[in-house]
């Protein structure tokens, strides 16, 4: 394959990709105009762009017909559009006057796009409307952007281990096409409706309908954006910090189950190993939290709960909605909830970190490495919601992990050298890679902000939250000198 | 097999291990008479007790011979015979009157014995030197014990990915047992040779006898018990910290290639994919670290050389000197050398932390991923030191560091239990998992000690101590119900 063949088809659907993306702003646009918040002309002129690069790359690429895109060009596909759409949505921010500089748009863009949610805004409780809903759009979007992701790219890339999700639906023939794209227009309906609901039950909770839209989108995509400096602390009532609970794990669970269930209408598809998992992780550490907070803090037994819940199932969906200062709650609670941030939700779900499935196959090795070691001879299947699994699957899951330990460790290191000291450098190497948001330590913890890091940080983590978002190979990938020989 | 002729045979070579270990305290007793510490009493009474354990256990199992051990068998020889040694190795602390309780006991003991080099005594610059004595040898035993484990028994067995280092001369049949008796024989000449070098350089630079025998032993052993409360920092000269340097690194490196040497008297023989490896990671780390010194602190070439080699080798080979307190040394060092307590040295040396060769597999796993993801088809081989690698091997290696990982969030969260903070927490797990010795912090940092801890904590971080040292399968194994079910 030549350069040429290999990248044409990856502008042509690059271009369509920032195409829909630029539309999307056409939403803040109306919001300006109606509001008369004075962005008018920034959000035109963003469309403008954004647009105009799009019919630029398609113009480029339009004698090419797409007819089926191989591995390296979805690797290609993914890491650039990406990038592009991270770069086209920080444009707002960058063109409302005396608003931020570049380092801070393209980190606000980065972080709202891979659903990361830490931020160096601050008076977002006063800030204008349309800016607030752009932020939550880019959430939504990356949200869904990372769900389609999983479902119809990573699964057959023999990367991260994901091929373990490889179904005929995604396979990459020419027959399986229309069923992959089927699943893809499914799951955005899921993805609508699940919205819906949310922002019906934020409603219901007595949230006015701006925030709970707001809220409702941050929320199912585990972005962690908000409309006050105080994220969710701004809501005292327990019941909607409870809608939030409940949509943060909707929306950590993986979206081809809800797809199943419409079609199957069969309760039994949520019996899923991975689900189990999950929600097995999650009570058991929020019971141990609750434990403690109870007894530390002397909180009764409801409020530290729910608390204890809430300040978890965000941690650990990778949602990063910060409700109280849980560095404030002793120091187990400051250390529980910092591994948390690396468990994560469910594959071909909004959330990140390493994924539960990941830890299952670990525990699997673990398990096998004992028996082996009792009985050398022993011949041991492994079996992932009744499927075999071989050693190549495993290996690229732990390899991801692998990879990722290395990233946390080189973004630790020059987040120190920029100045930073080894609990922001390293919560904050980890927040970016896992997609969480918020920190440990008095500059970026879940009380903090992000906007006083010098700007060398915020593009080291930009890079990261990218990194990570994109489970790490597929960035790295287009970056080797063995992905550019043909 | 029953239980019985399971355990028989464990306990007649554990009394074998524990007589020589009693006999080993013969040392101090001669130091406590000659110098008249008035500690004579104590040492006499902890030999007895531990010669009398030794000889009860033979009793018991006099009438079984032994021929060939299993796997099985060779995993509960090993952690008893440390748990043994461990908790009799705290006899004469604990026997002489009102030097320490049994929590601190026996967390000098194991630190010792594992060499980690943790100290919860304060005042060494004025103890008696029957007591430093037996703390050198304490390292000195434990570092020659994991070099016996390392060459004659984790290579056939399946943890840990040591079956790389599965060679002829380590093959348990009838047949091979002389061999591997010859190897280990060996290696005891080696280490002794190394240790009175050791001793000689020392003294070329000035250092009186004493403190030369006791920071040889301590040094070959890359255990980092000192004679001093400022640990290394007594030694004003740079000479000293150079032969320091060099023989840390000698403690490193794999001891069986020490025999090759001698055997086939060619130097290529360290020409060596593990010892390249280790020795370029010191160089690149030293020279940043050293660059970052002189810019920073505006410290001259040579002493910023020396000191920021001193440190980091002594971090990276596990020994744990300190020479400065490198945590006032500015962010990226403090990180640096927090990630370069998980390096280790080489397998088969005295050294802990996750080890060499590991890191290389994992490496060799990321390239193939690159490879395999552009190249679907590709057939990839593996090779380390010229020898074809199986994926069990890189699973076992993997399934190591996984169960360090785990290890490490496990001890972190109990010692955040016991009330200690984050950073304290998990440099504290870390540094006794991987057998450094200081962690950081103002407690336990480079400067600090381990003594003011909770009891608690210091139980927690000596099993810490022993799993780390014992490569975590090998404890972990017995304490499951599969290892006991015949
Ligand atoms: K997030
Ligand atoms: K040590």
């Amino acid at each position: 394959m030549t350069q040429f063949t290999l990248i044409r088809p990856v502008l042509k659907v690059c271009s369509l990709i920032l195409l829909v993306f630029g539309l999307m702003m056409t939403v803040p646009l109306l919001m300006a105009i109606i509001y008369h918040t004075g962005n008018t002309a920034a959000f035109s002129n963003a469309i403008a762009l954004t647009v105009g690069l799009a019919a630029g790359g398609w113009l480029l690429s339009r004698s090419h017909r797409i007819n089926l895109l191989t591995p390296r060009q979805m690797f290609l596909i993914t890491t650039t559009s990406w990038v592009l759409i991270s770069l086209t949505g920080a444009l707002p921010f960058l063109l409302i006057p005396g608003f931020c500089d570049i380092s801070d748009a393209v980190f606000e863009s980065v972080s709202g796009l891979t659903t990361t949610g830490s931020t160096v805004l601050t008076g977002l409780d006063t800030m204008a409307h349309d800016i607030l809903v752009w932020r939550s759009i880019l959430q939504w979007v990356g949200g869904l952007g990372v769900i389609g992701m999983a479902v119809a790219i990573l699964p057959f890339l023999k990367v991260g281990g994901m091929r373990l999700f490889q179904t005929e639906s995604s396979d990459w023939s020419d027959k399986a096409m229309p069923r992959s794209r089927t699943m893809v227009t499914m799951i955005i309906y899921v993805y609508i409706i699940l919205t819906f609901l949310c922002t019906l039950a934020f409603m219901f909770t007595g949230m006015d309908s701006f925030h709970a839209v707001n809220h409702a989108m941050t929320t199912i995509s585990t972005g962690g954006y908000s409309t006050s400096d105080s994220s969710f602390a701004q809501f005292a009532d327990l019941g909607s910090h409870w809608v939030a609970i409940t949509f943060m794990i909707l929306g950590a669970l993986p979206f081809a189950i809800y797809v199943h269930f419409l079609v199957k209408r069969n309760w039994r598809v949520f019996n899923d190993q991975q689900i189990r998992g999950f929600l097995l992780t999650i009570l058991i550490i929020s019971i141990i939290v609750t434990l403690h907070l109870m007894s530390d803090a002397g909180i009764d037994l409801l409020h530290a709960f729910t608390y204890a819940t809430f300040n978890l199932v965000s941690v650990i969906t990778t949602t990063g909605f910060a409700s109280g200062d849980y560095s404030q709650w002793g120091n187990l609670a400051v250390a529980a909830f910092f591994f948390a941030m690396f468990i994560g939700g469910c594959s071909g779900s909004t959330s990140g970190g390493i994924k539960i499935f990941r830890f299952q196959l670990l525990f699997m090795m673990m398990q096998e490495s004992i028996v082996r070691a009792v009985h050398p001879r022993a011949m041991i299947r492994r079996y992932y919601n009744g499927r075999a699994v071989d050693d190549s699957i495993v290996l690229s899951a732990v390899t991801f992990v692998f990879i990722m330990l290395l990233s946390l460790v080189i973004i630790t290191l020059l987040l120190a050298f920029t100045g930073l000291d080894l609990t922001t450098s390293l919560t904050g190497a980890a927040t970016a890679l896992m997609n969480v948001g918020p920190g440990l330590g008095d500059t970026i913890g879940p009380a903090g902000n992000f906007s006083t890091l010098p700007d060398s940080s915020k593009w080291i983590l930009s890079v990261g939250m990218l990194l990570g978002r994109l489970e790490f190979m597929t960035v790295i990938l287009v970056l080797t000198p063995t992905y550019w020989k043909s």
